[in-house]
């Protein structure tokens, strides 16, 4: 895309109300636009890495047999009377309005209730069983305080799975098999090294227990003790000498870390389908609850982690396979008209959708200024001088590492 | 895909409150699933035909030049009291809530606000003129009556456009090419013959006109006059003698129509820009209010047209660029372990996202009627009889056509 047909500019300062890192690196960017408090809009290259972001999850679900649905924001009180969760006692982070009859209606901040309600339709037998199914859902939460920039929003993207299965240890399986798929998601994200498996409390919606997923960060909100040889972690709430030893450690094993959550996967047992109605026949015709876990990724938190992590002093640094662009093409304006013919010559070569070209009428410093704050891997500056060499100058947004390569050497970074 | 994975399952009935033609048979195929009156959730192959409508979409608005963006649900009042649309009096579609502290807080019905409102950060000159974005928005309006099935809703799917122009000419240039675009993708989804652009008045929101796109269907919501030979069409808003002259035409060179509509452009001219305070500087350094205009499609309100305007009596026929599936492949059950082999062979050459495999240990008749149901434009009969003949039988759901084919010519239908 040429950077001159962009509509966002970089700025300066980020609202002032702003203290995160994340959401005032992402704002100055032009990634999101802060509608109000907790409330952020995803601009072009925002939009970009969330759509990156997606992709990877999506292939991780469809990996494991999940299929993609979408249920809706508006939520049928109903439903949710029948768990008790209506309750603004028992779920404070409601926001209800009132349908023009009067009735009340809910904004989706979770999805169980509905997507139980709903596979009353198609679950009746052990043939029906197991299903998994996901979306990527708007949730909505009216959070007392929205902090941490867009890492704890009151609108937000999700992720959220669901598996439905007939006996715990089909459960259970699924339940391995999703913790893989998310720490391959983490993984390819990026964030594999620093985000740990956290074993945390069920909280008193579940039956059993619940994992997180924490990434290791400065700016996160949970404490977490982790144990990095094992490669696994315990959450604040839970840690202590009995917790450890169950899981065959001891307290010295583990070091204190500040994280951020990134996704959580919660075993409701048969609890949720009791409450819900959701029975199936078994073999011998035996009328059964059906087994549920589910299964949640932050995607638009992540955007927030990944700038968290990985910014330095000169703005946002995006791995490789998130980043809106693989390139960031820089044309530095001369008289010459050969360098704007090279580097034409290479935007269409290397492809519009991997390339950000910045084509502006704009002076070379405040071009390198805005290419480290939007933080594409690779930044490929096209000049006279590098011309007169016949080699392209390959700044490594990262490492600041620049070394002159040729033009065949491109190739290979798309 | 295989049916025997699918979650869904076709069902005889429909909900007995649910009275429209396009809701019946989107719930009784499985593409949706209804929360409550006016809202539902896509299914794994409503949301199938949902992207392949987006992806048309798309393509064609990145065309003409726009960017896609995500704007937030959650609205701020501040925003919408600049053009006095806040107010439930000037608005009744609003539904609102309260933020913790006591703030009112709304949800997005529509975005030309919160849009404008940001465009305030990105335009100050002519230079960032013209700047042309979209999303695909889950809009979300607390109707009266929610009828029509999907084809309106409390809570939908909709593409909204907005340009940004210096001079009342590049928008005019603007709208021209949006409604070319908009032909297209109306064409590409298989609804072109039978969909008008319509004249209709602006409405108290907008300074100068608006138009429709106007499909002829017989559930439409909608009368309008057609003059079929020049392809225009008139809203019954605005049909008069006066009317159709200043087009050049007579009453009697038009004729009356249901239609449901299906998109709208409009033109705010720069009121809107004024009142929210969206000013450039032109060439000559002299302030001027942006010209603004907006442009709609209903994505998921299409999904009901298509099945309102195709469906027979047996079920849903989708138009080949938008249906879920390209083939229906139906395995009729026999002693031979031959026939599933050859299935289970097309099925892989064929590829999992072109297919949707009935491998279900079910009935000829009860597949066939499930096809039919579904409406995937071509069913291949893989049966014992067929294998001995060394052929396959392909039957076309439109028009119900069977012919016997080799192996070979599948290709030519992905």
């Amino acid at each position: 895309m040429r950077q001159s047909q962009l509509f966002t500019k970089t700025r300066r300062e980020a609202p002032s109300d702003e203290t995160s890192k994340n959401a005032q690196l992402l704002i100055r960017a032009g990634f999101i636009n802060k509608e109000m408090a907790g409330v952020y809009s995803l601009l072009p290259l925002g939009f970009k890495v969330v759509n990156n972001i997606k992709k990877i999850v999506s292939e991780e679900m469809e990996r494991i047999g999940s299929e993609e649905i979408i249920m809706s924001t508006l939520q049928n009180k109903e439903t949710w009377k029948k768990t008790d969760r209506w309750s603004d006692e028992k779920v404070d982070v409601w926001f209800k309005s009132e349908l023009k009859n009067g009735n009340d209606v809910g904004f989706g901040w979770s999805h169980e209730e509905p997507i139980t309600e709903m596979m009353k339709s198609f679950i009746a037998s052990y043939n029906d069983l197991p299903r998994y199914v996901h979306q990527f859902q708007n949730k909505l939460r009216n959070e007392v305080r929205a902090k941490s920039g867009i890492i704890r929003c009151r609108e937000f993207l999700m992720k959220d799975m669901y598996a439905f299965c007939a006996t715990d240890e089909d459960n259970m399986d699924f339940y391995k098999k999703s913790t893989n798929a998310y720490m391959n998601v983490f993984k390819r994200i990026g964030l594999g090294d620093i985000t740990f498996i956290t074993s945390a409390s069920g909280g008193f919606f579940t039956d059993k227990f619940s994992h997180e997923f924490q990434t290791i960060c400065e700016t996160g909100e949970d404490i977490i003790y982790i144990n990095k040889e094992k490669k696994v972690a315990v959450n604040k709430e839970i840690y202590n000498k009995e917790t450890v030893e169950k899981m065959g450690m001891v307290l010295e094993d583990f070091g204190e870390k500040k994280a951020a959550e990134v996704g959580n996967i919660f075993n409701f047992g048969t609890g949720k389908c009791e409450q819900m109605g959701l029975y199936f026949s078994d073999k011998d015709g035996v009328k059964k609850p059906v087994h549920l876990s589910s299964y949640g990724i932050g995607i638009t938190r992540l955007l927030g982690v990944l700038v968290e992590v990985f910014a330095d002093d000169k703005g946002i640094v995006w791995p490789e396979f998130v980043a809106p662009f693989k390139l960031h093409l820089i044309e530095i304006l001369s008289g010459k008209p050969e360098v704007k013919e090279k580097a034409e010559k290479i935007y269409k070569k290397m492809g519009e959708a991997n390339v950000l070209y910045d084509d502006r009428d704009a002076r070379a410093g405040e071009k390198f200024a805005d290419a480290d704050l939007i933080g594409i891997p690779y930044q490929v500056i096209v000049s006279e001088k590098n011309l007169l060499e016949g080699k392209l100058e390959l700044k490594n947004r990262k490492t600041g590492e620049i070394k002159m390569i040729k033009e065949d050497e491109l190739q290979d970074l798309c």
